[in-house]
């Protein structure tokens, strides 16, 4: 496809994260004339304020288990092992800028002109980019909206005390005594990060329980794990105010406590990037869910505006954004149909302490979806806990559809969930069977192996 | 089933270790009257010198490398850690006594008459029994050979200094340098044990390259990732003989290099248990690789006694053990047919460092074997170590039939590389595509994603 005579371009995108950078690059691929705007970082959230320094924080925060663990297996340390904050962060900043460069590169090497700026939405084919030497008007046949999310911060007498999901990586000192907000799988990784880093950790919910999306009983183990690991869970619970003291914060809570701690994250969510976008005014409204509504062809109501990614319905992940963007080159580059996306077996992972992996439906789901099921469930200390002397236990539950046989939830809490999930969720989006996963061979002694092993029902 | 009357048990089991322990409490659990004698330890090779103890060495080794890669995310030492032999060994074998125990409570919990005893064929249904109170013989309708397999020291001079892989854990002494004879999964495993707890390490292989079954990508990237690690790799060369000093061994290699080490292990192979069984005597002969021949109801040559595990061709793997032990169960107890096993997709790990994950056919095997293949192979630095300043890679590909899309061989050298495979190891077994891969939605960041992102083939 050669780039519209009647356009500068045949594909503008706003927005370099996951999504738009990979659609960026697979359109320009096609020989198609892209560019893309940002006015931040490149490579989104993911890079710079989400999966990769989260995933880093949370290896950090291992460390502490490790060291441990390992008396038990004959190591010693003369003295604990110290923590100095600025080494993690500076470290976990050095290697986001080797990223951002990566992304830089990958950009120019696929063609795609980058335009440092930031971009509104004048028409159904024009971005007016806005920069310090001022505004430019860029058109384009297509114009794809990939500005994904940002963090919202609830309304509360001292709010401006609390930082975001994008601000508590760079913190300027390590908070001794920590408050997260929320019960969201951002606010339970950040606890389980900071509580393992050394801090006194409080998880402040306003529900009954954390992770409401996820099987009850994953929720329940987690929680029982967390609090094991010494995280503070106060539950039914919600901040009334924040109040500053000049070297610390006293946090008011709903339920008359008072916590006084070095830092507060508000971890409640995250609404779709549309400020100044211009969206609005050319009839692109938000849905009910605070989404831009688009077709299977990812076309907005002003069909050469496209969206994907966080703006729009669907999980919140990166992995989702990189398909999403490769299904739309394919309906509008390559002119394919592709395999529509089952974001019912889009699986997951929550980097807490210990990690939640899970695809597919919970129990409660399969119950309401499904006529009959079958849970195999199994709840034991990891062999490495034997030595350890760690109480950390793992949680291992297969959820079938009787009728059918088929394996339609997997739910895991334990050391490398997330790892262990990818090759379950292979099998679990193909359709297989209970039967399928009792006919392979164990490896043993891992902890996956029970996936196979398991053959007595725990329950109907 | 009940006992027929003309014996005392429906089913006699030699050797309780994986698969005749599983083979006695199944057939127990369908009435059967069972019987199982063992002479030595409850829960044989897996349990008492094999996977168990081996994958906790194996975590004990690790420590080491976390406490190097902890620097980079802020943690520091005041001293390097110290490791104590003693403290790990002992609590090991309490770990194992413990297991033990298990042992003896489900066979007793599933009405298994247990026999301490060292159990000789006298023909087909009978079997005598000695011990030190002397000689009983038992009758029974079945009688199961599970005794495993032994290690196997070759002949040279000095092979008695040598010690074999059952001894090898229970080292009075740790050995500041050692050397393992092999290049088998034992003995790359126990060289990474000893490397990583910090013993000067020489592995020792006739051959060009150890690891033969495996794929030879794998095999090569393992070697560079040992040598990284400061094994001392020595190819093209065996044991001519070994002096010993007195309080230390100089070992003399067909290299003329003479290595002085403080232990040397042979793993060099394991042969069937058989010594002092009776088999010879009523016509059950060794086949050209040491095994007892079976027909696919693991009847021997006489059909009333029967054979499963590494007393029989396949892989030597407990879950194998297992799976065999089931089987048997529904043909001779359950009267059912069973699926045959599918000897060719039992994935297995190597529990060296780092961990090679494996299932299907090798890059090789599948040339063989199929008209033309398709190979995706990715060889990354883990997001881990960007911070942790470690050079450990991993490598991973897929291997695919171009006539069917079907996968047929997955290969992982990596971190927890045998947990990844397990999920992976269902997709393969059932015959999923390429295509069914490329469907799966990614989990980010993880190691095992990649094997769901690779697009781009590598070579044909």
């Amino acid at each position: 496809m050669v780039a519209d005579s009647e356009y500068e371009y045949d594909l503008l995108v706003i927005g370099a994260g996951s999504g738009g950078v990979r659609a960026a690059r697979t359109a320009a691929a096609t020989g198609a004339k892209v560019a893309i705007v940002e006015d931040r970082y490149l490579g989104g959230t993911c890079v710079n304020v989400g999966c990769v320094p989260k995933k880093l924080y949370a290896y950090a925060a291992h460390f502490h288990d490790s060291f441990d663990d390992a008396a038990g297996f004959g190591w010693s340390l003369s003295e604990p092992a110290t923590f100095d904050w600025a080494t993690l962060r500076d470290n976990k900043t050095s290697e986001i800028k080797r990223l951002n460069g990566i992304y830089q590169r990958m950009l120019e090497g696929a063609d795609v002109t980058l335009f440092n700026a930031r971009a509104q939405l004048v028409d159904g084919h024009t971005a007016a980019l806005k920069d310090e030497n001022g505004v430019t008007h860029i058109t384009a046949n297509k114009i794809l909206l990939a500005t994904g999310g940002w963090p919202w911060v609830p309304d509360f007498p001292g709010n401006e005390h609390a930082l975001d999901s994008n601000q508590v990586f760079d913190l300027e000192k390590f908070p001794k005594r920590f408050l997260v907000l929320g019960g969201g799988y951002i606010a339970v990784e950040f606890a389980s990060i900071f509580n393992g880093l050394g801090s006194e950790t409080h998880l402040i919910y306003r529900g009954d329980l954390f992770l409401k999306q996820f099987d009850h009983e994953v929720r329940e183990f987690t929680r029982n794990e967390m609090d094991k690991k010494g995280v503070n869970l106060h539950f039914n619970a919600n901040i009334e105010r924040i109040e500053a003291t000049g070297s610390s914060y006293n946090v008011h809570l709903t339920t008359g406590e008072v916590l006084e701690v070095d830092a507060v994250l508000a971890a409640t969510g995250r609404v779709a990037n549309v400020q100044g976008l211009g969206t609005e005014e050319l009839g692109i409204c938000l849905d009910g869910d605070g989404k831009i509504p688009v077709n299977e062809r990812y076309e907005t109501l002003v069909p050469s505006i496209l969206a994907l990614g966080d703006l729009t319905a669907g999980p919140e992940l990166t992995p989702v954004a990189l398909a999403e963007a490769m299904q739309l080159v394919d309906y509008h580059f390559k002119d394919k149909q592709p395999t529509p996306l089952d974001y019912a077996t889009v699986p997951t992972a929550v980097f807490c302490h210990p990690n939640i992996g899970t695809v597919g439906l919970s129990e409660e789901g399969a119950r309401q979806k499904l006529a009959k099921i079958r849970v195999y469930s199994t709840e034991f200390r990891a062999l490495k806990h034997t030595l350890s002397g760690s109480q950390e236990r793992t949680l291992m539950k297969l959820i079938v559809d009787d009728e059918t046989d088929r394996v339609v939830g997997v739910h895991m809490v334990g050391d490398e969930a997330g790892e262990i999930m990818q090759g379950i969720a292979i099998a679990v989006r193909a359709g297989l069977t209970k039967r399928d996963f009792d006919l392979t061979i164990g490896i043993h002694p891992t902890g996956a192996e029970e996936f196979v092993t398991m053959r007595t029902v725990t329950r109907h």
